[in-house]
């Protein structure tokens, strides 16, 4: 029984050491070296190439490096049948807080505006606004969107979220379900995204949702690119119904230099890096679904395939 | 009796206003109108034109329109033996604490690194810092210093402070007086200057100084551009002991064109605005203030001359 670590980002090597520091009697492998195709039963992947997985015929476990598993249903050579996994970071959803708040505030008081007055040498007040001026809505309540929330709230904002099927969290008007959509979103002056990327949620910040936030919202998205129309963003913000947006996630990464996105004067672009899995957290999960799936236990953080999350 | 106002802002007329709807039996005069200088009792003031006190032969008050009465003591001919009072504006101490806030998380998260790459088009991550990374030390502890302490402990900072005399302020570890100035600044990360500008703090953020803080500290200053030696802290920016500094103020505002702070990376400026005064919340304390005068009770926050504050 064997492990491939496939991703394409050059930390193949990070991974492999922290789950052999953690576990030194595993067999691990390298997607890219030589190795034992058909000893392979557990793939940890992270934006593996599309197909890689289909190369190993007694794979029993598919574990996601990561809280966002829509990559691995992207791809139509994915193996049937076998439990997908994937990590419920802590610390992944502290940092994720952490960026959304320092976006929010940054928004408040203007500093992305003066960053750039000051590239201009351009001395120019602008009026600031308060923590308790705007009612922040997150739209996803899972793992990273409940953190936030709970955050939001200790920090003094005025917090309602919406998901699939109502939340019950202390002092957050929860929404749900597509009926309680429109309410949620008139009443949200700073929209963040945490949804999983899902069919049904491909595209879903577009022109008809915006248009239903009050003017001057302000946007952000933490979750995939692939929830955002892109054009529709800036339509909205050229004529000055959204006044801005922080993104850390776009359709292709890194953003083409071509995209409209980069000289956007409201456009507040951070790398996808607004929270990033280590390894020492992650890592003890993945040892211990693998000793799971060899004991035939069942498995933690299991990914539904019907729902894509 | 009659008060005058004196600015050279522009916002006379709002001052006026607000002193007439919260008080309409006051007289109220501008300094650039026509008025009555010997029945003027009360000056309220905010970075008056040297020597305009001194006209007024029946002054009994002068009332500082902020919380910081510095400018006061920097004109020569404010007149002698009558009390100056400041302002304490909570609202103030908030607006101020939350722009620290934003300060802080921007340098955590590199947003205004992402930000200059963004002009430049360059798609590059950082690491990221979180709240408990650092150990925030706040130089001043007094109605601003001490909201923002204890805000600073509440989002999850660790947070020490240095005053004159040693406070008592939950979870904040107290330094006080010179003795104990330099292991304040030893375990310092993040330093934050919110103290008086007097003789003895101008020029207190010298090399000297940010040489006892550790190698990466960050600067910020929301006092007064007077604590400030300007190219000792370009200096030590350039070396890379500190990482960068967050300015709200300055010797001269607007800050000349000329001046290397607007093109330096690591300085991150915003145009003294941070907090600014709300009539609403003020107002009251200047009626009060005045009606305490006329019945010859004492004083709200009255400022000592010997220490400057």
């Amino acid at each position: 029984m064997a492990i491939v670590i496939i991703r394409q980002d050059g930390k193949i090597d990070l991974w492999k050491e922290a789950l052999l520091t953690e576990a030194p009697d595993l067999d691990v492998y390298s997607y890219y070296e030589n190795h034992p195709k058909d000893d392979i039963e557990v793939a940890l992947v992270w934006k593996h190439p599309e197909g890689s997985l289909a190369k190993y015929n007694n794979l029993e476990l598919i574990a996601c490096n990561g809280a966002g598993v829509d990559f691995i249903f992207e791809d139509p050579d994915v193996p049937e049948g076998i439990p997908i996994t994937r990590v419920v970071d802590t610390k992944l959803a502290e940092d994720m807080s952490e960026h959304v708040l320092a976006v929010i505030l940054a928004h408040l008081k203007n500093l992305d505006i003066y960053k750039l007055q000051q590239t201009q040498k351009v001395w120019k007040t602008r009026d600031y606004h308060r923590i308790s001026d705007f009612k922040v809505g997150i739209m996803g309540l899972g793992e990273l969107g409940s953190v936030l929330a709970k955050d939001l709230v200790r920090f003094g904002f005025e917090v309602q979220g919406w998901s699939n099927s109502p939340k019950s969290l202390e002092n957050v008007n929860s929404f749900a379900g597509d009926d309680e959509l429109s309410g949620f979103l008139a009443s949200t002056e700073i929209l963040v995204c945490l949804l999983p990327l899902t069919d049904k949620t491909t595209g879903i910040l577009n022109k008809s949702l915006f248009k239903k936030l009050p003017k001057n919202a302000f946007v952000i998205n933490v979750a995939r690119g692939g929830h955002l129309v892109d054009l529709d963003l800036i339509e909205m913000l050229d004529n000055d119904h959204l006044s801005g947006a922080g993104l850390d996630v776009y359709h292709q990464e890194p953003l083409p230099t071509s995209h409209p996105f980069w000289q956007h004067e409201k456009i507040h672009m951070t790398p996808h890096y607004a929270s990033v899995s280590d390894p020492k957290f992650v890592v003890p999960q993945i040892v211990e679904n693998y000793r799971r799936l060899k004991a035939g236990k069942s498995l933690l953080n299991e990914v539904s395939r019907d729902k894509g999350y």
